[in-house]
């Protein structure tokens, strides 16, 4: 039976990376070894590295002023990172509180400097993107950071805070790649891997060139992006194999019409699901309408027996990991860029079919 | 053409681990999808992670009072982690200083408190293991730290120091699983997976539940031990396709009579090159003889043209990353427990018609 791994993350990915990954698990290209296997220092992996690294640029239209970093930890491991590097002037920074994410990013930063969280849904358990205006960043800090996509609570960021001059950083992890953005608006992006990129364990960050350098001294050497940038992320040995991976992914992305494309086929995709949540008499959608997430789609019955029931039904049409966070209940449908528009499709169906019983 | 990757690290993997990842890229048993898609709350991945533990823990016969933690970040992450988790009572920790490694450890932990080096090989290019006395450990101190074997010059600890009581903490990124050791010795063992264990991007940690909770308040969550014996190292998401791949190995491990069958066969290869190494006019092994490295053999002809020449005409015979590290020169065999006996077969009879040559 054909599988709809609807995963949060670790999460699907492209069929076709996967068959590619697969005939050259043992042997990659001429090297007669698996790219597990090779030094990172040889030159079939530097090309690898090289080529990840050029492709992610091209896809996000990434400019000059910008670096690409490999790092490892997950974005939990950037909850630390970012305050260790930037908050190193005025020692503080704004936190806007948007879901689970957010209240983790928040509670690293403290460990660091002050946090000013200038706005919060979490009144509402984080269903919606609560507005800002740029007055509620007057005071003098180092950044502002939000959450772009709440993986948990199905909403993102459609419209970017108007920051009042401060740089914007942001945690990517559930949306990076899923549209087109404008890197320029932001002086910091990181996301995990294992979302819409690749295998966990490896973490993007993409860094403005004047942030990079503010650790302060003494700050270990694997927590200092410096470190990563003047070493092309080869400090250490990074992980090779996830970064393959997500070469992949990305080779896999241009060759499909890059963001424009995934963006119209993510539109289509959520619309689809969407617009029959919203004409369901039995499905609610519980993120406010504006504040959609494009990526996860959260939704109830309101009688947790059914949402159990429902869960239960989808595994014999394929339909698996649809079960929502255990901080909200009910369901969530992680539909990455990997996820098929049948996907969606066969979801909807099998709905259509529970709501009939119902 | 067969090739022998005598790579330090990443390295080569069991052929058989490798065919078996190459099956279930794809499908994982009848999960439907890759390991690399799996939520690492679902309940295939929950086995794949228990049993890795299982099965390391079987490996090394790790006792009750110690933790096995999945970490990130590789040895030069743990160069960091286990000052800020242990130098945290006398703040003061000694080093033994034997390597490239060793170094970057000291320079690290210099940041988090005093560091005391007893005893160095700097000044023969760390070419021995320095002799130690209990009394040298005398200052009351948090541990003691060493290097079990030093990949880049081809040495290792025969014999472990004499603490006078304290905590004995080791890196063991290249000579884990490769003999059988008592984890008892040890307060801390670590290691980067990419020389024998698994792919790069996974670190493993065993450590005594005594050393756990000491880390100062207001350290990285990412950073403190006690977290991730807490969360069973799925604090956040981790490396999980890593931590299959290692799995994968241990049951191999296991299946081919587990480290003393390993410490036999690594025995047997590592006597095989070091005697022709001893009976060559040509070859030079570089590490003084009772610390010579089971894993990293080091080696010169004292002619670097001849050195070049040499590793030129290896890959001719499929023998490839033998190139000794850039602070060495010469030539260097990685053989790891995934190293067939052929392959040293293989660059004995190419080094014997080499010298023939010359």
């Amino acid at each position: 039976m054909k599988i709809y791994n609807f995963s949060a993350g670790p999460a699907c990915l492209p069929h076709e990376v996967l068959l590619q990954a697969q005939q050259e698990l043992v042997s990659y290209g001429q090297s007669g070894m698996s790219v597990m296997e090779m030094s990172h220092r040889s030159a079939d992996y530097e090309a690898i590295h090289a080529k990840a690294q050029a492709d992610l640029r091209e896809l996000l239209a990434i400019p000059d002023n910008y670096h690409v970093l490999f790092v490892q930890g997950g974005a939990s491991m950037q909850f630390s990172m970012v305050p260790i590097n930037l908050m190193t002037n005025h020692r503080r920074a704004y936190y806007l509180k948007t879901g689970a994410f957010a209240k983790k990013a928040i509670s690293e930063a403290k460990k660091v400097g002050e946090v000013i969280v200038p706005a919060s849904s979490e009144d509402k358990t984080f269903s919606y993107i609560p507005d800002t205006t740029a007055d509620m960043f007057a005071q003098p800090a180092d950044y502002v950071h939000i959450t772009h996509n709440n993986t948990i609570y199905g909403t993102r960021f459609t419209k970017l805070p108007d920051t009042n001059g401060l740089p914007l950083v942001t945690d990517m992890s559930s949306s990076i790649l899923s549209e087109v953005i404008d890197v320029r608006d932001y002086g910091l992006i990181y996301a995990g891997a294992q979302k819409n990129i690749g295998p966990a364990g490896l973490t993007i960050v993409i860094i403005r060139d004047d942030l990079i350098g503010k650790a302060p001294e003494g700050t270990s050497s694997m927590l200092d992006y410096s470190i990563y940038a003047q070493n092309d992320s080869m400090f250490n040995t990074p992980p090779t194999y996830g970064i393959y991976i997500a070469g992949l992914v990305f080779a896999y992305l241009l060759k499909n019409g890059g963001l424009p494309a995934m963006q119209a086929r993510n539109e289509k995709k959520a619309a689809l699901l969407y617009d029959y949540l919203d004409s369901s008499s039995l499905f609610k959608p519980t993120a406010n309408k504006k504040d959609r997430s494009m990526m996860n789609v959260t939704f109830v019955t309101g009688d947790t027996e059914l949402d159990k029931k429902f869960i239960a039904e989808c595994k014999a049409f394929g339909i698996v990991n649809i079960k929502g966070h255990r901080s909200v209940g009910g369901m969530r449908a992680s539909i990455y860029n990997a996820m098929p528009v049948q996907g969606i499709e066969t979801l909807i169906d099998v709905m259509k079919e529970f709501e009939k019983k119902a």
